[in-house]
């Protein structure tokens, strides 16, 4: 049987084998084999997206739902139009599969000027484009099909990075030629390693009066939320998470303290952190959104850094040493603290404003706070709802997605389609801004063609504002560039065509209202609600701190 | 003075030197202080796109119509979301300015993780990845920015290909520090080869009975338009053009016998170009779709192949020789022939169908090709319109845009935004399938807040058509991927907002009625005629052609 498949269908079978049942992309002369060779091929569907980039953030998002994602562009010019979706998954520890469609094997040879190339006989070069953008690229033919198919899936899944597969036309529906094969990758640890770092641990946790838990992001792409929550429990220590690491850990636990966010965050919050003398980080990114623009003010020395691959403490870096078999370890150590802590009050608990007052940030994000389920897929959109959100308790199991290092404007709103495409009976909620919901718009048409019924709340505020915050050098009237068209977004439904609840509000009490109505009809199809904000820079505080820490860095 | 000026100010007054009046581009953090000299600057304005890719086309279609555009975008998302339009640029031969605002310097030294890269500390491999879609890149600092911004500048003029610059957000305002420079970069010419070319080409030429001019899209890129129709009044031969040279030689005049595709164009202009003994090609790509599927029958010995800067006869290839020398020599050769030749009838010259009759093809081409004044600008989309437009007449100075050899689908309409920038007078008219404006289709939005009025044909065939010919392989019904969702493209004007003339139409007469209002009304606003076409199937000649010719190579 083995000997008779061909490279499209071994190449499918090894990404359903992975879960992979949906691949996005978008048609072209180049891919029609791989097509062709989908639309019979049982158990993974092909879905269309509006473009490419657009398939490639839907693929990202599928992917932080489901383990890994692919997509299939055209060669040329499909492909170069999701290098930015492509690098997002890299910098953000994504595994995606990118697939393109290339140029009949003879043509390639005979160095063609064919139409999507360079006309210079030249079929690398889009292939060495992406090398810098993924962990691994790869040509396919019938001849190494068996090994590096499987080998590219292994890497993408294990260094949670995007992999490269150029398939030439024809290669696709010939027979794979060479035998069976497998392809393993792992870290190799060191057990002398592992046991000088469980111990230094051990000593650390041992001394420390007020030990505190750092969970980011790395914990959520190597699939360790349930460990990390075991060894939180077994520890009877607080916990708080990173920016990035938002939804990382259940935040109605007791133990959970909210989101550390050094001068712009939660201010309890961040003194308990900056009071704690063994900082057990988990999976952290070091990055500058995660250290607050560098105002958090947590001793290196306080930190034991457990990375997926090594741990560092003091000046010691212990290499050889995987995250999971750590965190496994020390859930058997025994020990006799409990916990003291008082969980602060988080921002958004109480409603402030009235009904019929302008819609505003105080407000809404208290009702959106009150509607999130338990369950639900959260899409957050860089742009103001990114730092609002973030202050924002979820309710157990909720999956939050967003992109708080690569942050790429329209990445929201495809990546929305992308989660209901892989949880299909999920409640998925989008909170975008207009300035990012532009880039990306025809994705909403591939939501309502696909029957997906998300509640996309688009916040009207006449622009980029995140991006008049973060321009401190010039005043905010002296920016032109960051307004942008006024769009009737309740209207892209009749343009789109399809059936949707549509509607715009402007007060404290119609936003309550069109979130009660939504609820209820986002059973059944697709719900917008469109907050029309009266004050552009309305926007959440730590937004508002961080715009003065930067004015008081240029002065 | 020149001592004083800062990085920024230099870059514009050096596109502002090169007639770049507009910027295309998004604003992101990493460009911001770009943008603030920009907006200070005198006589450079920035004109904001709804994406980053829609950005490139604009300003590609900007270059092809002032010799150069250019586009402002921020590091590592920005940037990447344009890979696509820059590559375009650089496969059809046009110059275009691409200028990346870059993190600190300071940053970028300390290799800090910050947001929009890898988390890695690299800032280099964004401009890496671009290396190879360029002709020239570099990262621009206040001591190598007099020589580095004009020599890439120097470079995209010469090879009319796309150049990459970066600079950290810090440089654009320091004062450059290096003296006055000058680059230079022209082609070096040999003028004993040069001797020896003319020498062949004119024994050649005199002994030819049917002697025949092809020109092609290097003629535009070069801007010898002029000196080409002088040549061939001077030689008195006919004068056909390849499918890239489209527009290229003016096709009223009384010379100009067509379009010449193999198998699939003109029959006529077939048989006369097939018949030439003598073939002057200047200017020639000879790619797939020029060759027609290989489908020309044109003897290598018998083509004169006058190329930028070398000629091919025969056997003999002559470097060092200019395109523009070549010419002019020409012209002052002396000679007795007289032009005879009878021009074939162009395919729609005639109207065919009825007022009542679904609309189709052979009706509204005809009707198309009597609403084209002198001076239009046409931007003909990639698809079924691509084979149809070739083949209708062109009025004089009329600027045909199109991409027949990157063929990347979603060009049309932002490049459209970019012709209307670029030509604020003249009367610009695109031709798109629905197929290929889903994916760009914000830049309406665009065009509607700057004013601009163009005609937008929307070809509403429900799908992609041209890729459903393509794909003989695979029964059309078996081929879902290729159909689209159904949007309501005149609806598309509310949901954008602004003023304009929205028309759908599904008879013949209706179209001609339409084209008929749209022509006065586009004087004020912009005008959309969605065409609903009932057979999805319905194409140019061409297409049928091809798809019977790709039919038999199956077999």
């Amino acid at each position: 049987m083995e000997q008779q498949q061909s490279v499209g269908d071994y190449l499918f079978s090894c990404l359903k084998d992975e879960g992979v049942t949906d691949i996005f992309g978008v048609p072209g002369d180049y891919n029609f084999s791989l097509l062709d060779t989908l639309e019979v091929f049982e158990g993974v569907s092909f879905i269309n997206s509006r473009n490419e980039l657009n398939a490639g953030y839907a693929a990202d998002a599928y992917a932080r739902l489901k383990g890994l994602g692919a997509l299939i562009t055209t060669f040329g010019v499909g492909e170069l139009s999701a290098c930015n979706a492509i690098a997002g998954a890299y910098s953000e520890h994504v595994g995606l599969i990118h697939i393109v469609g290339a140029p009949k094997s003879s043509i390639q040879e005979k160095q063609e000027s064919v139409h999507h190339t360079f006309m210079n006989g030249d079929f690398a070069v889009f292939q060495q484009t992406y090398e810098s953008l993924c962990a691994y690229s790869v040509e396919i033919t019938p001849k190494n099909a068996r090994l590096e198919i499987k080998k590219a899936i292994a890497i993408a899944k294990h260094e949670r990075r995007p992999v490269y597969m150029k398939i030439a036309i024809d290669d696709v529906t010939k027979t794979i030629s060479s035998r069976s094969s497998t392809y393993c990758k792992e870290d190799s640890e060191d057990p002398t390693s592992l046991n000088e770092a469980l111990m230094h641990i051990k000593e650390r946790l041992e001394k420390a009066k007020n030990p505190l838990m750092l969970v980011d992001m790395k914990v959520n792409r190597w699939g360790m939320e349930k460990d990390v929550l075991a060894l939180a429990e077994h520890l009877q220590i607080p916990v708080a998470s990173l920016l990035h690491g938002k939804g990382v850990f259940p935040e109605t636990h007791p133990q959970f303290i909210g989101m550390y966010s050094g001068a712009f965050g939660n201010e309890e919050v961040t003194h308990i952190v900056e009071a704690a003398d063994c900082i057990l980080a988990i999976g952290a990114l070091w990055s500058d959104v995660n250290l607050a623009k560098h105002t958090v003010k947590i001793k290196q020395e306080n930190i034991i850094d457990i990375q997926p691959d090594m741990i560092k403490i003091e000046d010691e870096c212990y290499l050889g040493v995987r995250m999971d078999t750590v965190v496994q370890h020390m859930c058997t150590w025994s020990h006799d603290r409990s916990l003291r802590i008082a969980v602060p009050p988080r921002l958004y608990d109480e409603p402030k404003g009235q009904a019929h007052e302008p819609l505003q940030a105080a407000y809404y994000y208290h009702y959106i706070q009150e509607m999130i389920e338990e369950g639900d897929i959260i899409v957050t959109e860089t742009g103001t709802f990114a730092y609002g959100m973030a202050e924002v308790r979820l309710q157990k199991d909720v999956n939050y997605l967003a992109q708080p290092g690569w942050q790429s404007i329209g990445y929201a709103t495809p990546a929305t389609f992308g989660a209901c495409i892989a949880e299909r009976d999920k409640r998925v909620l989008l909170f975008t801004g207009d300035g990012s919901l532009q880039l990306t718009v025809q994705e909403i048409s591939s939501m309502l063609r696909n029957g997906c019924t998300p509640i996309l709340f688009i916040l009207n505020n006449k622009g980029y504002t995140i991006e008049k915050y973060l321009n401190v050098e010039t005043p905010i009237q002296k920016q032109p560039y960051n307004d942008i068209p006024e769009w009737n977004y309740i209207k892209s439904v009749d343009f789109f065509g399809g059936d949707a609840f549509a509607v715009q509000v402007e007060t404290n009490g119609q936003f309550k209202e069109a979130v009660e109505a939504a609820a209820t009809l986002c059973q059944e199809k697709l719900c917008i609600i469109e907050m029309i904000i009266t004050d552009p820079l309305d926007a959440p505080p730590y937004l508002m701190k961080m715009r003065e820490h930067l004015k008081e860095q240029q002065n």
